[in-house]
């Protein structure tokens, strides 16, 4: 088992060019830090070069703003878009929900059991706590957040605030139903995962299932993908899919569909607080676990 | 083992009402025939019934035309659409072809070893013969039907005297990479399968790895569907699909792609000549061996 | 939507032999009811013959009693091995548990949500009720029933009285993470599903996935069997697998595997519950949904 | 489209301690190499650490020769077990094959249209050639090496010898259906890849279709490794899967399974020619594709 308050995942992308590795490899050694895992894609078509380190400091007296200040000139040598985490610090995560509440039940749990580590600062919901009466959400504050046609731009509103005052860092439309507008989609750019019920790029849209029963697909499916303004064509983070057959009504693909969705989400959220998803324009770098 | 020339397969959808399978199991019964292997599916959306029934003669001295001349008073009463078919007869199979082979190779191995049973009327392809000198085609006749832009026409109507002078029921696009016209399209109507290289309804028309590959998604799939005049629109008869990684090119699709093609359209190809396939609309019912 | 107050299903087996299906489609069609959906297998190894038919009656005044009743004298030439129950009716359920809640979490919320249909009619845990503090128990009989070596043989009487007194009609070994004795297992058979953290027959008996994980396997998986005196190899009714690479720590799996037990003992839960499954000596017969 | 004249593959694994990852990348960078493609694996349990790199030589003169011994310094230094290898230098493959072709119909398939880049130096069949008469076998060296209980020896001398004598790399038993001696295990140590026709540690041996019948599991896999003298015990590069039911007899596994046979001995036998597989004690350490 490794300390995980001595434990530090950097993750990275800039424009490729010769001595990146070298350079970082170089820069950990020499602040005695040794690497436990590495991964790296250079994506030939962009140019862009991609990077997830994870390192243990196994001597000196370093910290993170101190390794974060160190780091600098080779980061700005490279031209890096960078972050540094301390694996010991947990992401602040707001969920928002909306009637269905099985992925939100998943998540919990998950969370519950220190599956997926983060700190949830809020559970916005557009329908009434006891809608999720059966769920155990003790200690995590929740905010009814209803919304009609003529009041969204005000529910939105709050929605943003609510996450900034939280200090959220990631938003997660855990079957939300709503469809977020331009301009909250452009605040909540990259920070904010939705889980789509179809395997897209088909069924974009509402009623996925309904839609994948009248064409008679033969497998249906679940994406995890960062919000746009865009609907349904944010960079996609993890599908999955499942056999159904003729035999299975719209209700039964909602029923299946259940299962898929909830995993799905569940892998993306913690891989993206695990530091393993970064955005290449339309698409993702998953560094999957 | 059962003996296949005693061996039949029945196939009928008709309009749900109360009392077909009774009406069916008891003509069998009567006509000295045990069942086999039934299957059924009533779609309550059409209130239309399937029905596949597998059976087998125990005992006097019906044949395939006795058998179903007494079978016509049942499939007029009920309105059946049926097909009854000897096991030991097999169906007669055109395949077409174009630059890339794997699907041909595939379905000629698998025939050749006796795990597709069928005849094999022609191949035509739109490249010569020498480009598939690496496979075994002998005792298989071979056209070579080239096609362009101004001479699509002329080489539709080859194809088509072609289907019909051998007797063909079935024409299989074994990646033969041309849209058939309207007009060839409904004369096939029902008897034309095609794969289709990607995980429809996402990615139709030319080149879908390469839009795949464009929109980042983490699996690629591939469909295999009876041709209708509305492109990649047929119902689905079967999709199979492989996850992949931001790693891989737009080629390495191409790659990977190649083995869940062939599989998907050798499945759909054998359920449909072993009878296990009927359109419902827009939809199949596929009773899955 | 059917009227489940009005739809039964018949679930049997028998030996195989001429007119059983015309015989069962006839006695249906002659009581006024009609076949929603039927499947049946001959197993031409045992000269088994098995079948599943859901119907629904369409006039007359029959009821379970009745329809049971007249449907005797048919059961009794064939040799039917039966039952025939009203889809209104649920069954009872008892779950039984041991400090590792992911199973019994999920199996409570898809009840909850109305996906299994079944009475709970108790939880027996070997740890207490505050082990569990994070579920919503309310309403579920909990019991606590701590177990040793030397009180084995007491908990379990305990655990068949409370069988036995609570009308339970399956026992659910939801990670209940102890072996039944000879004696229980035998008064239980067919009547107790164990989730079984590995593909079997590999990884048989205690730490699967640490098992696994010496073992260097690249998929891990999950198997719903009967319970039977002979460990691990009672009959299977679900499995299900996960791709694992070498980065993944014995925790790892364990954590990854968690997924796929979930899913698999749900699916063969609902099946059960559903009279979807029937026992064919070490094998069982699915009639998948 | 990288120059594979000028693109290398470094393999290697060693005890793991700080610097190695800046060593190679500093030896890389000042050699003119740019790192196109880098995976690490650090097994905390063993204490071992793995890493292929693939890099391209950008300026200056080296040679395959040249960066060989230029690296030897710091090989040495580090206690390094490695291989480095020209893209563009073809491994040499000997395949071995009994009635049963399909695997060795797929992999010389897959040789021919480029998949598999690959020198077959010899087919060593113990079936004589017109067994494979449907296949094209142009350009391919074969020797027919019938065995018997009593030739056994003599023959495998004869198999040892040709895989010496052509210079072979490594050997692939493609559903050769012999057990290889102790002896002839220990000299193709690591250097001989097996398909098992089940997902192993399940149904060891002989006719494991049959036992995965009888047993009555729900999947059938299919399991590539490399030999050892333990049978079907040695480290496991690739497994799949897939789904099967209770009306398949054990004759249709055995056809199901050649699907997944052919896909998962490809897959092994393409990363080990791509330098993608270490041994790593009784496991193995596959960076996929």
């Amino acid at each position: 088992m490794t300390d995980e308050s001595n434990t530090y995942i950097l993750l990275f992308s800039c424009p490729d060019r010769p001595g990146i590795v070298a350079g970082v490899a170089n820069f950990l050694f020499e602040q005695g830090c040794n690497i436990l895992e590495a991964q790296q894609f250079d994506d030939t078509e962009s140019g862009r070069f991609f990077m997830r380190v994870s390192f243990e400091r196994v001597s000196g007296e370093e910290t993170l703003e101190s390794l974060s200040e160190k780091f600098l000139p080779l980061a700005e040598k490279f031209g890096l878009d960078w972050r540094l985490r301390s694996r010991a610090r947990k992401r602040k995560v707001m969920l928002l929900v909306s009637r269905f509440d099985h992925c939100l039940a998943d998540l919990i749990y998950r969370w519950r059991i220190g599956e997926i580590p983060m700190d949830i600062t809020a559970i916005a919901a557009n329908y009434p706590r006891e809608t999720y009466a059966h769920l155990d959400l003790d200690g995590i504050p929740f905010h009814h957040l209803p919304i009609t046609k003529e009041t969204k731009m005000e529910q939105e509103a709050q929605l943003w605030e609510l996450f900034q005052k939280t200090g959220s860092e990631i938003a997660v439309l855990a079957r939300y139903m709503q469809v977020l507008s331009d301009g909250l989609s452009a605040k909540l750019s990259g920070r904010c995962i939705n889980i789509h019920h179809s395997f897209l790029p088909g069924f974009k849209g509402a009623r996925p299932y309904h839609q994948a029963h009248m064409r008679g697909v033969k497998l249906i499916g679940a994406t995890a993908h960062y919000v746009t303004s865009d609907l349904d064509e944010g960079p996609i983070i993890e599908q999955d899919v499942e056999r159904i057959t003729h035999q299975d009504s719209a209700e039964d693909l909602v029923r299946k569909g259940r299962d898929i969705e909830r995993r799905v989400l569940a892998r993306a959220l913690a891989w993206h607080l695990d530091d393993r998803v970064l955005i290449n324009g339309r698409k993702t770098v998953v560094f999957r676990d």
